[in-house]
C-alpha cells in the first residue's frame, strides 16, 4: 500500500536477500518501527509477541522463517533435519491461525525437492516470495469480489453512506496488500462509493483502534472508532449495513475462528438481519476440521495483555494498569462463530455461502 | 459494606448535616478520594462526570441534590420556585437512568408539603435519607432472592464452582449497600456457596475492571477480569452458569437499558441456553414506556472516553491515547436488551419473568 507517499508492505526481504524486515505492529499507531529477523528465534518471537499478526501475514512470516532456518543450517551436518526441527518450532509459535503451518509446510516441500544446501536456501526464498505475491493477489481479488457487495448496498440505499462494521485488523497490515476484510472497503472506496467504517477497538490488544483506524486514516477512508460493546446498539438502530471481518482459521464446513468478540457481533447481526461476511484467502480454510467450536484450538495469552493497556501519554508510549493490581485476569485470543451465523465468505474466487457444499464448490480441488 | 475494616457507603451526609460526601469513583481502584458536594452545580458535575454512577446511587445523589437546592435557596424570595428550577437541572444531568428523576421528584413532593424554608430543608434531608435506606434494604432483599437462584445452580452442579458473569458495576458502589447484580453474589458467597465471577472489564470506562473487581476483591470473592469480547467464547465452552447484570432503566414490559454491551451478552446467553438475570430495585422500572429499544434515551458521551484510557503507570494515575490522534470515535453509554432475551428479574419482592403481566403481578400498586 502507499502510505505517506511510500510503497510499503508489513514484511519484505532486505537487499541482502537474507534479512527479513517486518513492521513491529505492537508500536503502531504512535511509533513506526521496523524489526530485522535473521534467526528462527527472532521469527518465533516476532510471531508470538505479535510484531506480525493476522493469518496471511503469519503464514508469510513462517514461510520466510524456513528460509532463515535453511540459511542458518547451511553448514549443519544434516541441513534438512535441522530445517525440519526448526519448522516444528515455528509452527508451534501460535496455535490458531492455520496459515502458519500451511505456509511453513509449503516451503518445506520445496526444500525437500532441492539437492544442495544453497539450493535449499534459494528454494525457500523463492517459495516464500511466491506465497507473499499470491496472498497479495488473493487479497486484491477479495477486494474486487467484495466491493460488488458494498456497491449493491449502496445502490439499495440510493447512494447514501454505506456503514460497514469491522472487528480487529484484517487490513493490509495483517496480510501483504489490501487486507482481507478491508480489501472490499478500499476497493469500493476507490471506486467512489460513499462509505463509512465502524472500527471495533478490539480489546485486549486494540488492533482495531491502533491498526485499522491508522490504515483507514492513511487511505482517507471515513471511519469512527467504537468500543467492542457498541456494535449491537448500532445494529438495533439501523446504523450498520453490513459486517465484514477476517478469520484466522475457517473450517471447510464454515465455522469461523477470528479475534475474540467476533461471535458476539455475528449474533447481533443475525438478530438484526444484517449481512455478516467473512473475507479470506483459501489458505485460511482448514480442510480437516468439521466442528469449529469443538476442534479449533483457541490460544490463551498472557493475562497482562488484558490488565495493561498501551497508548500515548505525554508523547511517550506508555502502559497503564487498569484493574486492581491484585485482581487476576484471563486472555482468550479468539472465538469461533458457527457457520449458521455467517451470511457468506468473500474469497479470491468469489463469494459463497457458509456451507460445506458451496465452499467445496468454489474449491473443488480440495 | 465493610472495606478494610471500615463501614463505608458510596454516599453519606457529613456531620454538619449539609455537606454530601461521595466517593469519587473515577479514581478507583488506584486512589480512594472523597468529594464534598455543597452546591447543585457540584451535584450535577458529580453525576455527569461520574464521580457517582449506577442507577440507585444516581437516584440518591439526586435526592440529596434537592436538599442542597433547598439549603442554598433558603433566603430566596421564592424558595420553592428556586428548588423546582434546580431540580430540573439535576434531572437533566444524565438521561438514561430513570432513578434520577424518580429520586428528585419524590423528594420534591415532600418539599411541597412543607411550609417554611427550614422545614423544606429538613423534609428534603429526611426523604433523601429514607430513599437511601430503602435502596439499601431493597438491595439486601435482591440479594436474598437472587442467592436462591445461585444456590439452585450450585445444587445442580453438586457443589462445584458456580460461574457468574457480570457486566459493568452494579455493585454496592452503584447502589448504597450490597449492589443489585452483586447482591445475590455477596449473599451466596456469605452463605458458603462455591462461586467465581467473570468480570467484564466494561469499556469504555472500565467500571468492571476498576470497580467490580475492586469490590469483589475487597470482599474476598474469587473473580477474573476478562475483556468484553470474551463472554461469548466462555459461554460456548460451558464456563458460564448464569449472567446477572443491573439496569439503568427497565420498561414495565421488560426491556432493559444497561451499560453498552449488555445486549451482546444477552444474545450469547440466549444462544447458549444460559440464564440471563437482571437485578433491580423497583425504582428502576419505568412504568410509562413500553418499547425500550425505541423509547429509552441513550446517552452519547464524550468520544475521548473511548480514545483515552486511564490506569496506573509508575505509581501515577495516567491517561493514554490508544487510536491515532486523528481518528474520530463515538461513545454510546447504554444499550437496550429486549425482554425476549431476559430470563428473569430479581427484585426486592422476588423473582419474576420479563413480561408485563409478571412485572405488574409483583408490583400491583403501579
Amino acid at each position: 500500500m502507499i502510505i505517506d507517499g511510500k510503497q510499503i508492505r508489513p514484511i519484505w526481504l532486505d537487499e541482502d536477500r537474507f534479512t527479513v524486515k517486518v513492521i513491529d505492529q505492537r508500536q503502531l499507531p504512535h511509533r513506526f518501527v521496523v524489526a530485522d529477523l535473521t534467526t528462527v528465534d527472532q521469527v518465533i518471537h516476532a510471531i508470538r509477541e505479535m510484531f506480525v499478526r493476522g493469518a496471511p501475514l503469519i503464514g508469510v512470516t513462517g514461510a520466510y522463517g524456513v528460509m532463515i532456518a535453511a540459511q542458518n543450517g547451511k553448514s549443519a551436518s544434516n541441513q534438512v533435519g535441522f530445517i525440519i526441527q526448526e519448522c516444528e518450532r515455528i509452527k508451534a509459535a501460535r496455535p490458531t491461525a492455520v496459515n502458519l503451518a500451511w505456509g511453513v509446510d509449503r516451503v518445506l516441500e520445496r526444500v525437500h525437492a532441492a539437492s544442495s544446501p544453497a539450493a535449499r536456501i534459494d528454494a525457500a526464498r523463492a517459495e516464500a516470495a511466491v506465497i507473499a505475491e499470491e496472498e497479495a493477489e488473493n487479497c486484491r481479488l477479495i477486494g474486487v469480489h467484495g466491493a460488488g457487495l458494498i456497491e449493491a448496498v449502496s445502490r439499495r440505499k440510493n447512494g447514501s453512506t454505506v456503514n460497514v462494521l469491522t472487528h480487529c485488523n484484517a487490513g493490509w497490515l495483517a496480510c501483504i496488500e489490501y487486507g482481507t476484510a478491508t480489501a472490499p472497503i478500499y476497493e469500493a472506496f476507490n471506486r467512489g462509493v460513499d462509505l463509512h467504517v465502524w472500527v471495533d477497538e478490539t480489546r485486549p490488544l486494540n488492533q482495531g483502534a491502533r491498526l485499522t483506524a491508522w490504515e483507514l486514516g492513511k487511505h482517507g477512508v471515513p471511519h469512527t472508532v467504537i468500543t467492542d460493546n457498541a456494535g449491537g446498539h448500532l445494529m438495533q438502530h439501523d446504523r450498520v449495513d453490513m459486517v465484514i471481518v477476517g478469520t484466522d482459521r475457517t473450517t471447510h464446513t464454515g465455522d469461523v475462528a477470528n479475534k475474540i468478540g467476533t461471535y458476539l457481533k455475528a449474533l447481533a447481526a443475525w438478530d438484526n438481519n444484517i449481512p455478516f461476511y467473512v473475507a479470506l484467502p483459501s489458505s485460511t480454510f482448514d480442510w480437516t476440521m468439521t466442528d469449529g467450536v469443538k476442534e479449533i484450538p483457541i490460544e490463551a495469552r498472557n493475562p497482562d495483555e488484558v490488565r495493561y493497556i498501551q497508548g500515548l501519554a505525554n508523547g511517550r508510549v506508555t502502559q497503564v494498569l487498569v484493574p486492581p493490581e491484585s485482581s487476576p485476569a484471563a486472555d482468550f485470543a479468539f472465538d469461533v462463530t458457527p457457520a449458521r451465523l455467517v451470511t457468506g465468505f468473500i474469497t479470491e474466487r468469489g463469494v459463497c455461502s457458509a456451507s460445506e457444499p458451496e465452499i467445496h464448490g468454489l474449491f473443488p480441488e480440495r
